[in-house]
């Protein structure tokens, strides 16, 4: 319960944001439509550990992010406390997409214990109409790949 | 002279925009500021010509492209006639990014012919604040080899 007066719906998403491509899009578009104010959290590049490394600096990233329209504010994570920006956010919703590690459970769990309680939702895989092997950032790399061993030019 | 009564200014970019970052975010956001509606056209993958094909199909570049913040209007060009969209915006400016290829003169001359009489102005290289090797597609694509010749995992 929110007695602060603030009758804005703050929504959360988090991730790595890599490579953008549409997924990420619908993932946030999704995300905007739950309230009126999206903030996303970017990942560090030191804090990718379950993943590769990202190709794209943590700042460029941020920095791709904010300017995409359904996003109000994008930040950088904290180094240390995954939870520590969601505390100065203070969301009502946090979204998780299709493919993200956290279990709703389990999120909800952790944010309680630290005396937040938003709503976790899970969000849905975009449909990609059968353009489906851009929608991922390793995708992108494969092709990039592809085409080198071809010896096609890349520009 | 425009005496349809339309007050707004309608500025009108073109490009590949193939794998997104900065630079294009930069070039955009220059271009936005001339006016008041900015269009974008999206070059056709068949018509990628001046250099090697597009990695992103044209389809998900323009839907990538009418995502960011400074675009009104994000439409693919045409097939087979580089002016046509151009009649059916009729815009006051038309802008060149630092790298495209068309001479100022050269487009003036061009459009005027065709009966337009818009501004050309050539906009300047986004400043990179040292993080320039990924201000570009090319770059992000090199980065991407390179981690694959490494051996490196890629997400």
């Amino acid at each position: 319960m929110d007695f602060s007066g603030d009758i804005l719906t703050r929504v959360l998403a988090t991730g790595t944001f890599d490579i953008l491509h549409p997924g990420h899009l619908y993932f946030l578009e999704q995300a905007k439509m739950l309230g009126d104010e999206l903030y996303v959290i970017i990942s560090r590049d030191v804090n990718v550990n379950h993943k590769p490394t990202p190709i794209i600096p943590e700042n460029q990233r941020r920095m791709m992010v904010a300017a995409l329209k359904p996003v109000d504010f994008a930040l950088l994570g904290s180094l240390t406390d995954y939870f520590e920006p969601i505390s100065e956010i203070n969301p009502d919703i946090v979204v998780l997409g299709f493919d993200q590690k956290f279990q709703e459970k389990e999120l909800e769990d952790a944010l309680n214990e630290r005396g937040f309680f938003p709503k976790v939702i899970r969000l849905s895989k975009a449909d990609s109409n059968g353009e489906g092997e851009f929608y991922s950032s390793r995708r992108i790399a494969a092709e990039i790949i592809e085409r080198k061993n071809k010896n096609q030019e890349i520009d």
